[in-house]
């Protein structure tokens, strides 16, 4: 890799000593073949990159994977792009040409799915160096930074009219709520959804629910301050667990007249996923979870549930197929069809990316989209 | 309750003593309103007898579910029967006015869903009685006894060709093994399934996946005697986990390419379950769980099976709806489309029902037809 066209610039890394991300300069090498590097515009904060951080898995790190920019170069063979295409980054790949790609059934591509291990797909390797010394890549994405690189299968060209300090919602939260209403779930007008959590995938759930009809949608988070904001995105009934005292279950049936159609678990909380295969109704009832779980990773259920009709479901990205997908909910974006900038609760610069992660901590915030200085 | 209609006979009762199941006189009252007495044919055994016999949870009790009769009276309000009637019962009732009857996605009827308290639905009392004392029913139907009453939503009435020896199969294990396939899987033309447990159920199962024209059947039991039976219903592979030192589920995925497309658990193991989820592909693998579990009800799942796409779904009766349904199915078997024949293994007389306790227990049998004396 020639020294000469990489990038020194000052980035978030983590590193296992601190509590906070730290800042760092750090070399950006070119893009390899079939990869392109970016310029990043907007980054979001969204919960996985906190869950991952606290993990501690792998470091140093650069963490970020909800994100819009600009292509600045591309490696060898990239024909998708040019320098100057606006691009979402996504943290799970389409090849285009894998049995999975090619089925319509499908978003988990075989060849650029979903990414953890921190190196590029090409050669295991790192675009990211302090001091000589690899960086490693967070979800084939990496945005917290103001450049990065990623495989040309990991970003979505997308029209340049589109506001990017807006749309890099779509590229996680907000895109993987709408898909799990419409692709994975698929509500029909009239129906009953209960959702589970009301953050950004569950008020984007609620959305989902709301633009297909539904005619209940009720809401269960233990922190009521979000009630306001949840109504603007469809949520017609409010449940805090903690002011019952009978199981949430219980009550979500008598107001559904049975149990709902639908439930969505979004917190990330398995032991959850069981309440909301109880909530919904027998015969048809669809559970689908969404959230990834911080701890105890089993679903546990009784097999009377399923005895009795109910399905359970999941999804990666909401059953989005990035680049065939996202630049058409994009569109749907700019024609208003959906709400996307309702959920930017805050917006910060860059050298505040710390608070981003001490709202989001305290749940203080939906979306707060960080922006990187031009 | 007018003895003078009331039938005096030699029926099978179970009691808490004994090990085996005890023959007795039984009076059996006269049908209530909505109610039919029908005078049972034939019936066979199927494992749920066994399981809910070894829980013992109520007695003195009669077991049975799964028959074929002749409708000996009616009760006032019964318009649907007339004495001479064919039916199959069925643990499952359909009211035709309830909202799950109503829709087409559920056939868990609200009004006569699967009963298991042991009484008629009318009155909560039992039909039966011995010496005065009362003697329970068991899944709304009861058929180790020369007659029984049920429900006039507990019975289909059924074509006065079909044989009634061979049909009684068509009232729990056979059609729910075919409902698991075609309603609840709905398999497609050339899909790879894999089937765990190859009693009647699963090679049922077995069937509709060949019926629905799937490239790859793949069986899995402990007990190596079963393949040669369940070629004949279309079993493709036979896997014994007992000869591999890897996981069944690491087989499964090798030799179908990355996961089948529909696995489905038939043998009441809430453990394998879980190993069935982990037998499907990816992004649209589908598990089926049929099985009552006669031991740890819970079934448990890493969340990350979910969020690769899969889905995890149950049914009662293989989604059938009993009344609207089973003659369909029973003009099939008269058609030769389907076969019912095949799962025959034994015939016994009424009076060796306790042979075929041992003999399923055992698993030497798929289906044991029991003749009551006529
Ligand atoms: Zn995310
Ligand atoms: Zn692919
Ligand atoms: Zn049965
Ligand atoms: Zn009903």
């Amino acid at each position: 890799m020639s020294s000469s066209s990489s990038i020194d610039q000052p980035n978030v890394i983590t590193c296992k000593a601190g509590k906070d991300l730290v800042m760092e300069e750090v070399e950006v090498s070119p893009p390899q073949p079939l990869e392109i590097r970016v310029k990043v515009i907007c980054t979001s904060l969204c919960r996985t990159d906190i869950t991952a951080w606290e993990s501690q898995a792998i470091f140093p790190r650069i963490f970020g994977h909800e994100a819009s920019g600009i292509v600045e170069s591309v490696g060898e063979g990239v024909t998708e792009f040019v320098k100057g295409d606006h691009v979402l980054t996504v943290f799970t790949g389409e090849c285009k040409t894998c049995k999975h790609c090619e089925s319509k059934k499908s978003n988990m591509c075989q060849v650029l799915g979903l990414e953890r291990r921190g190196v590029m797909h090409s050669d295991q390797g790192t675009r990211f160096s302090v001091k000589g010394k690899p960086v490693y890549h967070y979800c084939a994405v990496s945005s917290f930074s103001e450049y990065t690189v990623v495989h040309s299968g990991c970003a979505v060209k997308v029209s340049q009219q589109a506001p990017l300090e807006k749309i890099c919602l779509l590229s996680c939260g907000v895109a993987a709520g709408l898909g799990a209403a419409w692709n994975v779930a698929d509500i029909s007008k009239g129906s009953i959804v209960v959702i589970f959590g009301l953050g950004t995938v569950g008020l984007a759930v609620a959305q989902g629910a709301k633009l297909r009809g539904a005619s209940q949608i009720i809401g269960v988070d233990i922190n009521p301050e979000k009630y306001e904001k949840a109504k603007c995105f469809g949520v017609t009934d409010f449940l805090n667990p903690n002011e019952y005292n009978e199981p949430i279950q219980q009550v979500i049936k008598r107001i559904s007249g049975g149990g709902t159609d639908y439930s969505f678990e979004c917190i990330g909380n398995t032991g959850m996923v069981t309440t909301a295969l109880q909530s919904c109704c027998d015969g048809w009832g669809l559970t689908v979870t969404l959230g990834v779980p911080k701890t105890n990773p089993e679903i546990a259920s009784h097999y009377s549930a399923f005895l009795s009709g109910k399905t359970l479901k999941g999804s990666l990205f909401g059953g989005w197929k990035p680049k065939s997908d996202l630049p058409s909910l994009v569109n749907k974006y700019m024609n208003r069809e959906i709400q996307v900038d309702e959920f930017i609760t805050h917006n910060l610069p860059f050298e505040d990316i710390n608070k981003a992660f001490t709202l989001m901590r305290e749940g203080k915030c939906l979306r707060c989209v960080i922006h990187m200085p031009n």
